[in-house]
């Protein structure tokens, strides 16, 4: 069933060269004056000497910023790839009008007063949207701050941080649906030296989203990272499929999502008009596909700045070297922290580097000690043995404030380019303290400087992360043609049971009866102890109602209790609908897990696996998956348990059938697909999973239909 | 039983006089070289206007660095309050002798070469700890890089933090261990403008500890807060009750604590010779204190940064202002994250902000929007609103590189200083970027500043934490008298519950019988499900040796299951002595939790309590207390519970009488402290919590004595 099925899957790439890349741009509503919106994207493009052509619009003037204005697009001298709409909002659709004619294929919408401003803005925007598509004009906004790609200088902007000297450029991408967010980002991102070379907004997101950006800057040869900030998500499936793309294109997509937490979702509910998500099927989402998913900005920055001067890393095999013990610890807390493991030298190494520094340290962490400030040689030896004879994927260390010493410095770190000489694959991350420009000269060394020990090690552990991810392959599968699809609008457990057994997961043998002493014969016939529970497609509790009798022995305790529960359904809720009571055999040689599948809004079809009981209510130890997953990702989904260890029996109990676990789980997932838009959801609790080779077993099934008038994409 | 006693607990507070404030000092070993070890203290104590008298003394010269040397010292012209030692390890000992015969009462010894050599420098450093207490000296050191006291001067350290321009001064303490991570702290600490009054580090701690310094920082009236890291823990007890001391004079303690994790505390214990120490047990003692613990540097500098500036908060009501929607959005994430609430403003205030600002939203999080920038009022009036009508204990607002622009810049400041005239116990935290003068002018208006708005809002919840903590009196208990006390050396399963229940802790109708017919009648007289347990001290794992049955109904069965306990048990382990076979009633609706107290090598008593069964082992979901500790704090000690939930009843299970619980805690804390040297540990698991109204029960105990040979202290 484990089956890739790549390319099938992936969306047509968006053509959004005349967005990123255009070669000749009309400004509506150009301004003279460099400060205004209208007059930043010419002022900037002037500094950054934009390689297209840009022309004023603005019926006022015949000049603007040393520009020919021009006082309407139709007078144009050539015909454009992009128009930059910044004028009010009711101007808008007659600019883009006039520039697809003169065969604009993107425009830059600064303007507000669209969605954001509620019922009627929607209107208006959707409007819009419908003439963009007519016209085959790919629109960034409204309500944007709009576009960067520093390789060209175009500005298609009138963000703050170009007011600033032309920041440093490189291969990072930002993406951001929030302007202002976007702008700061730009700015923490520069004053740290990380290389932006494209930044993109989207604002109200009309058109182009975030999924798109993606999408383009994925196939974009001057790229090699994409940070990304969002709110709320456009189109779940397109966001899936640009983050696969991007992994499948070797390009890390780092995510700051906002509004991760109740009250954060809440707040961004009400100024984004984009579908809220539920926080745990978007961190399977971004596992799934690859992406790297940060909680603050600080380690948004802390991982693009990584990445921005070395590749992800290769392995999880950490050394630390220290000038005090102290800090070696720390760090020693921190590679834990981060799933690091922290070898041991050789044997032969450590004796070698400890004639040559006999007061320190030389396992790992290494400690040099103060000694080796008289001698830097002693620092150099043990990192490079660490890299070669240690294998190890990347060293962090702790220098202090050696590096601001004016004969130390840069002695120290020309010792430590010898050692990582041929090693290129290799990341040394150092926690010292210097002044700005000291710690630029080892950042151009390809050195990652951090004041933090804890922050050294976490950002080494992200690009662990992240290289483990790019290496893997994406787990895409296919949905066997044979999976079973709901028909009609209700299911009873019964028929809920039926339909599970059919998409192969395995169910008791049990009895559907309706008089009490039938339910004494079939227990008389299952033999041992039997459940009997109520069936009502009417009763979807059916405990609580007292529907529900457990370890009945012999045909005259099954014959009585039938006739109880009877009664008392029938007494509590005379409305309900009886099919029967079901007799099942009681088994308890297992664990109880929840097994689920549901339809997110989102995202779609979702898979969900935890412990059982009220294990999952109070603790929420549940995972989650996107799509049709197969056993083996199934099981990489259940090592993601903090309970996990449960599954492989403690205090003496055997372990459970995990195989059988993960087939399950991946049925489900498979039903779920197979049955997007006929299933709500179904939920498996408990599937008890019994000692290894007994398999596992539905004891009860709950499945909802859409009802009428609920939608579900 | 909740009583408090606080005074009988507090040690008498260390003289450290001489060590923090001595009025004359000799550097033994001193050095006309002011680079040098023995130098320094001498170059440093002259730039830093040192108001005490120092005294080199070197019998090879007359004058050192300007000033008069002695050739040793008794040659000096007055009587010494503290001597500095910089000489090798052989010639220490000497020179704490002529020393005190001069009066010294403290010394400074940075000589290495003690116990940190191994085996031989322990002993070595083993005499002169007690010479220096025949002599009536306390001793900083050895292997210690010394102490700093801004206030006069006094700069008995060889630290290189010192060689640059004297950092600015403050009422912050630094204790620290490590003497190079001390200097690290430092320095990062001066850089952010924290202005550190006192500075110590203990290295090998043969004398004072960080408990002894935080003792008598406590009391030392110029003193706001103590920031501390420790690897190991010396002396538990004394921590304990300094870190009490500290509580009850209304100081913040900020703990950062090397070698957390396995890996670091393995690392740790290569090169510290003090204890290990359980980190659970630590993150116990530091809540149970009033202290505050951070895993890192930067949070350790952060907090320290916070309260530097304002008081702790006195609440948990945060506004949140932004100029971005996206920003407010990620700090109300970061709210929710650090415990604060986020109440609306009141509907008033909301609509005359309103329509001051029509464009903007004003309940909470408050986003004023980029039109602020043009009319900064708009921003002064929200914060106001928020302190004033909304009563909020902080506001976090994210201003971008609004701070950054000459006009904007001096003109947001003073409209915010404006807003909280008369608010002087409410803290402004701002997240925005700015060049470092700018900033520095921001935080001498008392706002709290932060590129990343978490980190602005993760400071703001650890000064809350820390004003909660300050403000609740210390849950101090007393043990009862009539707590038993263990005798004997070993405990089997029917003495242990018959010590606990006369601890008193709920036990069950239980039977002692030595031959299955016994157990028969038992179990007739007890009625109902019986379970049968063997009885044997030297099987502390009965159930892995077949030596229990459950659910065992009517006399025969329970007969024909003990032939079979005892016939299989004395088969596999025929050397066991056995005493019996326990019968017990079954009874099974509660909630199964394990609570145990141990002796912890470091903290003494110990009290823990968690979920039973498989939970406790797998998630680890339990908390710790030292001490004998009343109802109360137990009731809070299950609150930190993850699962707390489980105790309240879900899934329509009865609420567990959990008072009865929060009572068997705190007796068994008690029995733990009244048996502490008698007692290794005691573990109730389960004990069944029945629902509410029906107490708990005692299902099984397992009680460890110390074995001869393991001292207790």
């Amino acid at each position: 069933m484990e089956q890739r099925v790549v390319s099938q899957n992936r969306r047509e790439l968006p053509n959004l060269n005349a967005l990123f890349a255009p070669r000749s741009v009309a400004v509506i509503g150009a301004s003279a004056d460099p400060d205004r919106i209208g007059g930043r994207p010419i002022h900037y493009a002037l500094a950054a000497s934009f390689q297209g052509r840009i022309y004023p619009v603005n019926p006022n003037r015949t000049e603007i910023q040393g520009l020919k204005a021009y006082p309407d697009v139709r007078t144009l001298p050539e015909n454009i790839d992009l128009v930059v709409i910044a004028v009010p909002s009711d101007s808008v659709s007659s600019s883009i009008e006039a520039a697809a004619e003169r065969g604009a294929k993107g425009a830059v919408i600064f303007s507000a007063g669209f969605a954001e401003m509620g019922a009627e803005g929607v209107q208006r925007q959707n409007d819009l949207r419908d003439l963009c598509r007519a016209r085959g004009v790919r629109a960034l906004g409204p309500n944007c701050l709009g576009i960067y790609n520093a390789s060209i200088g175009h500005t298609a902007t009138f963000a703050s941080f170009l007011q600033d000297p032309v920041p440093p450029t490189g291969t990072i991408a930002l993406v951001s649906q929030s302007g202002a967010y976007g702008s700061y980002l730009f700015m923490l991102a520069a004053k740290r030296g990380i290389g932006i070379g494209h930044w993109v907004t989207t604002g109200n997101e009309m058109d182009v989203t975030i999924a798109d950006a993606i999408d383009h800057l994925s196939e974009d040869p001057t790229v090699s990272v994409i940070g990304c900030t969002a709110e709320g998500v456009r189109d779940g499936e397109a966001l899936l499929h640009a983050l696969e793309r991007a992994h499948d294109a070797g390009k890390p997509v780092v995510l700051l999502k906002m509004g991760r937490t109740v009250g954060g979702a809440a707040a961004a509910k009400s100024h984004t008009a984009a579908l809220a998500v539920d926080d745990a099927v978007l961190s399977a989402v971004v596992r799934q596909t690859g992406a790297f998913r940060v909680a603050t900005t600080e380690a948004f920055l802390d991982v693009l700045y990584g990445l921005n001067l070395r590749r992800p890393l290769s392995g999880w095999r950490l050394g630390i070297v220290s000038v005090s013990g102290g800090a070696g610890v720390l760090m020693a807390d921190s590679a834990e922290d981060h799933g690091f493991s922290v070898p041991a030298l050789p044997a032969a190494t450590q004796q070698r580097l400890k004639d040559a520094n006999p007061f320190g340290s030389m396992t790992n962490p290494v400690d040099v000690t103060a000694q080796a400030l008289n001698n830097l040689a002693l620092v150099g030896g043990p990192v490079r043995a660490m890299l070669t004879e240690g294998g190890y994927d990347a060293v962090v260390a702790f220098f202090m404030n050696w590096l601001s010493s004016p004969v130390t410095g840069p002695k120290l770190r020309s010792i430590l380019a010898e050692a990582l000489v041929g090693l290129e694959d290799r990341t040394l991350a150092l926690a010292a303290s210097g002044p700005e420009s000291i710690i630029r000269e080892y950042e151009r060394q390809g050195f990652l400087v951090f004041d933090d020990p804890a922050r050294a090690v976490a950002t080494l552990g992200a690009m662990a992360r992240i290289g483990a991810a790019l290496s893997t392959p994406l787990p895409g599968t296919v949905v066997p043609d044979d999976m079973p699809r709901i028909e009609g609008t209700e299911v009873d457990e019964v028929r809920a049971k039926a339909i599970l057994g059919r998409a192969g997961l395995p169910l008791l043998r049990e009895m559907l009866v309706t008089e009490p002493a039938d339910a004494g014969a079939a227990a008389g016939a299952i033999g041992g102890p039997v459940a009997l529970k109520i069936v009502s497609a009417d009763l979807p509790h059916k405990s609580d109602i007292g529907g529900v009798r457990l370890g009945l022995v012999g045909v005259a305790a099954a014959e009585a209790a039938a006739g109880e529960i009877l009664a008392t359904v029938r007494e509590r809720r005379p409305d309900a609908r009886i099919d029967g009571l079901l007799v099942s055999p009681m088994i308890s040689d297992g664990i109880e897990m929840i097994v689920a599948a549901h339809q997110d809004p989102v995202f779609g079809p979702v898979v969900m696996a935890g412990f059982g009981g009220v294990l999952v209510e109070v603790l929420r130890d549940v995972v989650f998956r996107y799509g049709a997953i197969g056993p083996d990702e199934a099981h990489r989904m259940l090592d993601e348990l903090r309970g996990r260890r449960l599954l492989d029996g403690v205090r003496g109990q055997q372990a459970a059938d995990v195989d059988a676990l993960a087939d399950a789980i991946a049925r489900l997932s498979a039903f779920g697909v197979a049955n997007a838009g006929r299933l709500e959801s179904v939920e498996i609790n408990p599937l008890l999973v019994r000692p290894c080779g007994k398999g596992c077993v539905v004891l009860d099934a709950l499945m909802t239909l859409p009802g009428p008038g609920i939608e579900i994409r």
